[in-house]
């Protein structure tokens, strides 16, 4: 089995050549292998950001060996991982950040432990495993290593939390999962959670820091005027906020981890 | 006709996986065809800066199928679009983006509105038609299809108005079309029209929000000393002013769309 | 002699097209070559961080051409070069911003100026010598130009001066060489340095700014809890301050060049 591609999620900016020196590593043993930069602006050590967007982002990914890369527990006892899941391979830090990834995958096949160090950098400095183990390790597994090779079995592989959705007639309890850049505010809830709260039309409102917003169920941004807000369902499945030819984030003050509440108003 | 590259320029910034999932598609459908980054920064929602920057971009990319969205309208009834222009092909909105580009590469061939579903991906949400649409049609009409497969010949394309420039014996009227991240602030105006203002060398008053600057005409940053003001013909062949080994656009206040004035000092 | 692998590294930003327009230079004379990226985001003009990059990612290449330009003398006298070195070319302005790099590559082999204009492209314009000048020298040399044909040898490079380090039994006086997206603050110091002032283990004063800081001599960012101030030998192998899970430009106060002493406290 080999892989054509290599994908990228980091933290590391790119005003370091350390994004860099993992291309540079990736192709002395893998020369033929394509890079997909999933992206290197993750907010540093935010695992929460990294593991939302690489779950929405591997579904559109051709087959690959994706690195993941946000490892505030670099240089600790946290394990280095390989785990199978749908048609790709996940490689990084076993701290939660590959999990929700791999379930959209369909699920860990295998998974292990990446201790065999013929596979690593000959010298290993203990705070850049991005350049020193995740890369060359992918660069292997793309050129055909299988799993077994890399180390024994990871047993107990860490799950980040998945947010809160608590869903009632009329009421969706659930939080921020993201802000992107352009200021639209993804929430935890999907919108499958919309319907079985029956918003599929008319108006929402939107408890957030003890205010009380109005939104307008919509399903694109033009569904409501200039500086509106709609609440619809984002290009990842998730319910989401963002304001017409604006930035929802600003305007309601909202931020990740925000709890939020999305209530049918009262017909007065 | 195939293409060897897909060039991509949007305002899908780098910290979500926006991008990345534009390459996925486009590597799942088109896997041999190589993606130049021209910049997913355009600041969100700019189509002028956008414009602009893929207008004097194109001339040193390769022949290809070339991807732009700054799309404000997604989700409305404004088109997609693919445009054949010299040895290239444009695909996005209908919104202006393409226009300057396309004039750049010697006008529009032929254009057709992007209708047929088939090469567009299954399921499509809406708001992120980058990933949806234009990502997918860019590799189908890279690995062959033509653009008469994509739907029915579009008339009446969007295009963005001229900025201005009024030149005059020793007058040059515009207005500022970008600043860079250097703070180079970048003209309307052209080199030719500097010359026929007959601005070819000596200093030049610079009219700006009220006040008055004085530049020297030069042809490169080193023509005046340290913290000086040049006006010089910049790499894209417009006019523009920059401070030597400092920022312009933070010394003169300027910003895009600004109008702007060039005159010929008078001589006391 | 060619290449497969084009590196580049500039203070372009990735707002304009600036960088793009190098790969479709160099896509066009070179279409089989592949590019790596070290960074676009080095602080305009700032020749040393762009240095220190160079220099610390050039051992985790490919063999290949770098083109490195960070210029703030672009269309002054400064020279043009290229310069083997190891296994690789670097081209890119004659203003000391390849010294280190050459360095670690081993020391410069050959060198030449930038003359012939038959390598550039038709038409310069003087302030966008990456694009016009060190690009198409670049993808030329992969596909087999030898550097003699470039231009006549360059004798007298410019180097950047080595940054500041004194080390003395129990003290080592050195400067702040780069402060990376983390906060974690890279010094011009050298783990062999450490070892000769005997700062093995235990506890190091930090003096900066006429302040002092107590930072724990350790390997990994967990060898302090968090928030606690750790001294190391960075993947670089440059020692190094960093915060467990903070950010040590910032608690510090520290910047680029600033001169910063460690030093064995007293024990009292």
């Amino acid at each position: 089995m080999t892989y054509g591609w290599v994908a990228l999620l980091t933290d590391y900016g790119r005003r370091e050549g350390y994004a860099a020196a993992c291309h540079g590593v990736i192709a002395r043993i893998a020369p033929d292998v394509r890079i997909i930069d999933i992206t290197h602006d993750v907010p540093p050590q935010d695992i929460r950001h990294g593991a939302a967007v690489l779950a929405q982002t591997v579904a559109y990914l051709p087959p690959a060996v994706i690195v993941a890369v946000v490892d505030p527990g670099v240089g600790t006892a946290r394990r280095g991982v390989a785990l199978s899941a749908g048609d790709s391979v996940l490689v990084g830090p076993d701290n939660g950040l590959l999990s929700w990834a791999a379930a959209e995958l369909g699920g860990v096949q295998d998974a292990v432990s990446l201790v065999a160090r013929e596979y690593h950098l000959p010298k290993r400095f203990g705070t850049f495993d991005g350049r020193d183990v995740f890369a060359p390790v992918a660069a292997y597994v793309a050129t055909g290593t299988s799993l077994a090779n890399l180390g024994p079995p990871a047993d107990g592989l860490v799950t980040l939390p998945e947010p809160a959705v608590n869903v009632t007639a009329g009421r969706v309890e659930t939080e921020v999962l993201t802000v992107d850049h352009f200021g639209n505010v993804q929430l935890a809830a999907r919108g499958s959670d919309l319907d079985s709260a029956e918003f599929t039309a008319g108006t929402v409102a939107v408890e957030l820091h003890g205010k009380v917003f109005e939104a307008v169920r919509g399903s694109v941004f033009a569904d409501v005027p200039a500086s509106g807000l709609v609440l619809y369902v984002d290009a990842s499945g998730h319910a989401a906020l963002a304001v017409n030819r604006g930035n929802a984030a600003a305007a309601l003050g909202a931020r990740p981890a925000d709890p939020l509440a999305l209530v049918r108003p009262l017909i007065t």
